[in-house]
């Protein structure tokens, strides 16, 4: 048993971790924080909770979180980046749930996140979480940058054509979906019930956070740098991710095997047969990523569709993989939920 | 380990039956049927169960059902009540999540139900699976009724009452919303997204097939007959049942404690702290039932919210429940997932 | 042609008000305003209405609203009892869609609005706007207090039983689902689509601010005090109330006949044939309430369903067929489209 | 006035055309026809248009549909194909909103929709109702062949692009999400709430029956042959398509200019300005089509979003469009609504 911390813990994210963490055979739960709600029971705030998770969220300042073998950030970005050294220096191992340790680029960092990077030394340090590509380096890890939600969907689609080096890298589109979870359980008139239900539009076609942070990872697959044009969509559904995935080829292969025996010692991501079309439902409450991969009337375009819940391999359970990894428990402790249909 | 059955896998309550077998630790799924989709791996319906189910469909006739502890029926009504003998007979342990044995009263069934019953021997024999009343009864049983969705919901908000001769017993009122799984995964215009979706209306008012199963209950508990007005409504959510429950005090108590004590050693029962409102999606994919007591303004009408999943604790997971019960299994063994929120 | 003004134009009542008289054949709309807002384009902040509306939201201090013919309120509670009484005295007629002049008991007011009621005359002098009771005083009235959604749709199903004495006055229960659009256009977490999505809940059971209101009218119908117990829901649809009405039949009378005969010339007033159930997308976008009356199984109770929507008949849609009437148009002018469906 | 007559008239598109018509000012409603629901009034099935139509379906053999000056065909494909002849030689116009007369290379036409197409030479006759490209075709047309919904958004927002040879024509992406009304009002279990609703999938990947509609259309306007890949999507929203669109820029010019030139003097075309992301909803209801061009990072990809709502500007309202345009009506009698939003 290791004793787990959580700072932020009234946001999705955070509940999310309450929710996995609950049930994980080899975690203790010590201590949640919350500024806003300190002193409330948890389980005054999501009621789903009642029976399952006793405690209470600490302040900040009084939480035990030293005490801890690891600590979870669900926090808005910008929090972990000041906290985070001080529990290294404990000998806490932390994962990140939030953006500070995404993007290696210093300056790419600040002119998408609009702030001052107050640790770029543990930028060096962190490792991004993303165990189907970096599980050596995690097992490692003191700090973990866990991967963001699109860029993890968009990732996994596309590794397995890059890495091989069958598909342009300069033509590359990635037109994903988000349920609205992925804003945030926060007061924003664009996320109300009136607004986002019954509707759909794209946002951020201009530029977008998760942007850099899929180039960095991909780039990094290729070695070399890659063009990727992003397009964001809001979409009526509460979690689920779904990444349609265009790339020209440019040279032939078998795509479907490619794709099975890249992830073919992986759990968390599922090859469909040919000709599937997954679905968001198909992995909800789930860590799993289920990817199928087309080729629309034998031209040179192959389209990949890549699915994941946002909260769990987007983020929560992501981080708790990545936990595994690093305390050396078998991968799958405490994910094996199977998705949740209807 | 036990070996379980089910009888017609491709519905809603079937899937979750599914969810639910397939991660109890006592149990071995060992066959499941389907008339309309024998031969077809349960994968290939139900995506989400990839790497989780790995049986295939068999049919009704080729199933070796005989050879199972206890089997499950997810068939429309009318099945059960032709197939279930035979497989007592040959010492198999039967739960119906149809309705064919929840209605004593035989002539009161085929009026609701529209056909003949062709087994009234099994009805008398039948238990009825609500545990938090006749759990005693279950432990023994061969065969059991397992309850409708609004009739758990309903009589657990009105038992505490009812038994205790609190409430007047002719001016019950059950004002019931059911998520549209509750039509099930028929292919009807009245539950396709464009037409049950962004709508509400109100249903069977006249009458529906949940009443007497309800009143029944009631009328037991009460040893006396109920008057009970119930209207239920259909509401744009695919699961919860929330049943607003109305009765007038006949006699003064602390009706908060009264609800307290009657649960006090019910795991799937939890009593909400005064002034509570519970939400369906509190107990969304979990066997609980969640219930707050109001007594609006002083006067002399108690208002009893009563929430629960209803392909759960309405149907697969109060199954699950009462074969715990019957074999002497932790009553909470396969039932412990939190609640999915958000 | 009259001349219209709108205070606060940026909420849900507002832009419905908008799309309305932006339609009407008899009004030009003059000038909107909004404190935060002020100096944007309506169709920036409302793209359904480009081409249609070409205002710039105006401080309210700088807006010609003394030049209008009317104006109305669709502020929060508490800004129109500071403003109208200046308007009055300007010659302009105000509706106020807002609860500020909807409760005659200023004591009350206070209790359920929890601040001070700044212009307790302006209260005596208001005419609650709901034409199928008042139709001919508010053809008189300087000012008009619109009735609140709830109310409209309770009061409509109660009014026909209640004036013609047919059922007990101290057993009424009103159980009402409102869509998430009745919290308004306001930041907050309870309305996020990822809290009211996918979810069904009860609110202010103990007390809710419509409750008094509803009271006041039947009250008033009966000429005499009656009890109702009243509660609030929240369903995952953005637009509609559906109440169900519960009374006990004192006498008896053809209850059919009784409603169609007491809205027989009200064009906004639909009753159903026996046996049915209004949808509430049935009357989606449109200014109708629709009615079916109900006596289940022959018994003492009636239950009357009873939708409308609730930001059309429950609010802007009212208020310009209470424009109507004070201003000697045809009561249907500007309101006839069609419900949207599906 | 003229007289209209619909056969099938029980769909989506069936109801949006009553919806249209029974408000347009020049239009009287002769006939609707239904094979399965004659003799059924039209308001016991949609009672959205209680008071608004007053005609019973009748038996698509005893309608009066030659005394009609146009008929439309709400039907299955297949349907109008072997009827449109008899009411052309009686003199009666027709404008179908199925897919029978779309595609003008036949031999296509019966791989798609695999049937054998009963009147090519009506193909050759039939004009594409497509105003913005075709209105002079159009006004003297006697059979007009409506666009297909993901056609009629895909095309408004390649055109403009197209016809002035700025981008490359081998590499066109259309990523189209559809709300689920698009699948028609029939009973399918994929249509279902509980399997389309908070769920989000690609379908047909490998081909679509709108693909070779879309290319016919992008060839015509570019005099050459075009390659797409096409990939639509089901999204939980019951109105609305979303298409996203790609295009490579081969020859520099100010785009946004481009597309407010070609689009001038469309009355339901409306280019947003520089950076918006329009939403389904704020076309919700209305024939209107809202285009946004974005060209990320100064790239050289072009990203065109646009949006209509399926069921009027992608199917009932462009036939009204289209009839208006046929009988030198005002181009937008009667399809004057405001979007519905919220």
């Amino acid at each position: 048993m290791i004793k787990a911390g959580i700072v932020g813990g009234t946001g999705y994210t955070g509940v999310e971790l309450l929710r996995l963490l609950a049930q994980h055979p080899e975690v203790e739960l010590l201590t949640i924080t919350s500024r806003g709600d300190a002193g409330m029971a948890v389980s005054e705030i999501f009621p789903s909770l009642r029976g399952a998770v006793n405690l209470v969220f600490s302040d900040p300042k009084d939480a035990p979180l030293e005490h801890c073998d690891v600590v979870f950030f669900a926090t808005p970005n910008g929090i972990a980046m000041q906290q985070a050294g001080k529990l290294l220096q404990a000998g806490v191992r932390v994962i990140d749930l939030s953006a500070d340790f995404r993007i290696k680029d210093i300056t790419e960092w600040e002119k998408w996140y609009a702030m001052e990077h107050t640790s770029p030394n543990l930028v060096v340090e962190a490792v991004y979480g993303l165990p189907e590509v970096n599980r050596d380096l995690i097992r490692q890890a003191r700090l973990i940058a866990n991967p963001g939600c699109y860029p993890t969907a968009t990732q996994l689609g596309f590794l397995p054509l890059i890495e091989s080096g069958c598909v342009d890298l300069n033509t590359l589109v990635a037109d994903a979906k988000s349920g609205v979870s992925g804003a945030g359980r926060k007061a924003e008139v664009s996320s109300l019930f009136s607004e986002a239900g019954d509707n759909f539009k794209a946002y951020g076609v201009s530029g977008h956070r998760h942007l850099p942070e899929i180039k960095q990872g991909l780039s990094k697959a290729a070695n070399a740098p890659v063009w990727l044009t992003f397009v964001p969509h809001l979409t009526p559904l509460i979690r689920g991710i779904h990444a349609t995935l265009y790339a020209r080829i440019k040279r032939e292969t078998d795509f479907q095997q490619l794709f099975e025996d890249r992830y073919a010692d992986e759990a968390f991501v599922d090859i469909l047969p040919p000709k599937s079309h997954p679905e968001t439902r198909s992995v909800r409450a789930s860590n799993t990523c289920r990817i199928a991969v087309h080729r629309p009337q034998g031209g040179d375009v192959l389209v990949v569709l890549s699915v994941i819940d946002n909260l769990v391999k987007g983020a929560a359970g992501q981080a708790v993989q990545n936990m595994n990894i690093m305390f050396n428990f078998n991968e799958l402790l405490g994910l094996t939920q199977i998705p949740l249909l209807p």
